[in-house]
C-alpha cells in the first residue's frame, strides 16, 4: 500500500516535471526534438546531475525504462492537448509539488546509501529535486527561477532538515518518507499561494 | 579498408565539428583560449557527455590523443587561414554530416556494448552525434540551434532506429554501419539542400 | 610547515572564488539560495568538472566537509558585510591568483595520478583552476569572460607547462609546486594590473 503510494507520487511528479518542461520549451518556439530534450532535462535532469556527481552510472533512466516512455508519452500529449493540458495548471502545480518532496525523499536517501555526511545528503535532496528546472533553464538561455526568488529549493532544504531530524526519534521510516512529502509538498504550495519569497538581502 | 574508411570520417568528422565550433566562437569575438575551448566542446562534447552518463571513465580524449592533437591543429589552421577555410563551408558540411552519422553508429554501439534497451541506444547515439553542438550553444549562451528548427538530432534518431532494424536482417555489421552512416548523411545534406524542418507544431 | 603553506593557499583560495561566486551572483539579483548555489559553482566547480571527467567519484567536496563549510561561511559573511567584504577587492585578487595556482597544481597532480599525457594533465589543471567561473557564467546567463579577454586560463597553461619543464630538472617536488604557484599568481596579477589580454585575432 505505502509503496504504491510513493510509486503513484514518483509517476505523477515525473510527468508533471515533463509537462512544466514542455510548456517552457513551447514558450521559446523550440521544435519538436528540442522540446522532448527539453521535458527529459527538465523531469530526470536532477538525478542525473546527482548520479553523476556520486558516481551511480550509468545514470537511473538508462537502466529503468519507465521514466523514459513516461517522459515521451507526457511529451506527446501535452503537445496534442496543450490547451486542455494547460488547463490543469493548478493540478499540474500540486503533482510538481508532490514530485518535489518525493525527488527530494529520494536524493536524501542516496546520499544516506553512499554513507555521507547528512548535510550533503540534504544537498543531494535539493539537487534531485530542484537541478532539473536549473538545467532546463540555462539550456534555454535564461537565469535558472529558482537562483531569483521562487520557495522552492528552500521547501527542499527545510524538507531535507526535517528529514534527519525526525530521523532522531522513534518512528518507522517509512512515515518520515510521508511526512517530509507533506512537508514539502505543504511549504511549496502554501508559498506559491501567497506568493512568498526568500527575504530580499539588497 | 574497411576500418580505414570508418577511421577516416571519424578523423574528418572530428576535424569538421572543431572547425565549426571554431566558426561559432569567432562570431562571439572569442580570444583564442575561448575560441579553442568552443573547438574541443563541439567536437568531442557529445562523446564526453554520452561516457559520463554511462560512466565509462576517464573519457575517451584524454586517454586517446589523437583527438587533442587533431582539434588543437583544426584550431589554429582554422584560425590562420579562416577566409580560406571559410571557402569550404560545403565541404565542411559533407564532412560534418559524415561526423554526424559516424558519431551517431559509436554511440549505437557503446549502448548496446553496455547492454542497454535499443530506444536508449538511439538516445545514446543522437548525443553522441549532436550533444556537443548542444554544449557549444550553451556554453556561447545561445538557445541551441537544434533545438529550433534544422534536421539534425531528426537524421541521427532515424539512422539509429534503421540500424536496429537492419540488425534484425542476417547481413555483416559492418555493412550495417556503412548504411546507417549513408542514411544519416543523405538525410542531413538533403534536409540543408531544401531546408527542411520538423513540422511546427504552433 | 610546507604542508601547512599549500592548505592555507587551499583555503584562502576556495574563500576567494567563493566570493567571488557571492559578487558575480548579487549582480544578477540572485535570492539567497541563487547566491549559495553559485558560490559554490564558483569555488568547486572546477575540481568537480574535473573528478566527474575522470570518474573519480563521489566528488571530492562531498567526502572532504570542509569545503561546504568554508563556502556557506564565506557567502554568509560576504552577504552579512558586503560593503566591507567589497573594500578588499584588491586583497581577494590576491587570494584568488593564489588559489589559481594552487588549484591548477591539484588538477596537474590528479592527471598525473591518473598516468595521463603532460598535455592531457595540463587540460586539467587548467580545468580545475578555471572552469568553476566557466560554469558560473554560464549559469548566469553569461557568455565565460575568460573565453573574451582576460589573461586567467593562460597563467593556468603556462603554470602547467612550467611544471613539466621543470620536472626534468633534479629539483624537489614540493619546489617544484611552490613555483608553479608563484609563476601562476605572478602572470595573472601582473596581467590584471598591466590590463593584458591575449594577441587579438580579429
Amino acid at each position: 500500500m505505502k509503496f504504491d503510494l510513493l510509486r503513484l507520487i514518483d509517476i505523477l511528479g515525473t510527468i508533471s516535471f515533463a509537462v512544466s518542461g514542455v510548456f517552457a520549451a513551447m514558450q521559446k518556439k523550440l521544435d519538436l526534438f528540442g522540446i522532448l530534450v527539453i521535458a527529459f532535462i527538465t523531469a530526470v535532469g536532477g538525478g542525473t546531475l546527482r548520479d553523476m556527481l556520486l558516481g551511480d552510472l550509468p545514470v537511473g533512466w538508462m537502466r529503468n525504462l519507465v521514466y523514459p516512455v513516461l517522459i515521451v508519452t507526457a511529451t506527446v500529449v501535452t503537445i496534442l492537448f496543450k490547451k486542455i493540458v494547460g488547463n490543469f495548471q493548478a493540478t499540474l502545480l500540486v503533482f510538481d509539488s508532490l514530485g518535489l518532496g518525493f525527488f527530494t525523499v529520494i536524493g536524501l536517501q542516496k546520499g544516506i546509501a553512499f554513507e555521507l555526511h547528512p548535510g550533503i545528503c540534504v544537498a543531494l535532496g535539493t539537487i534531485t529535486g530542484c537541478f532539473g528546472g536549473v538545467i532546463r533553464d540555462i539550456s534555454l538561455g535564461t537565469i535558472p527561477l529558482i537562483f531569483q526568488k521562487e520557495i522552492y529549493a528552500s521547501a527542499s532544504i527545510l524538507g531535507g532538515i526535517v528529514y534527519f531530524l525526525l530521523r532522531l526519534i522513534p518512528i518507522p521510516a517509512d512515515m518520515v518518507e510521508v511526512i517530509v512529502i507533506a512537508i514539502i509538498f505543504f511549504a511549496r504550495t502554501v508559498a506559491v499561494h501567497f506568493k512568498m519569497s526568500l527575504p530580499s538581502i539588497y
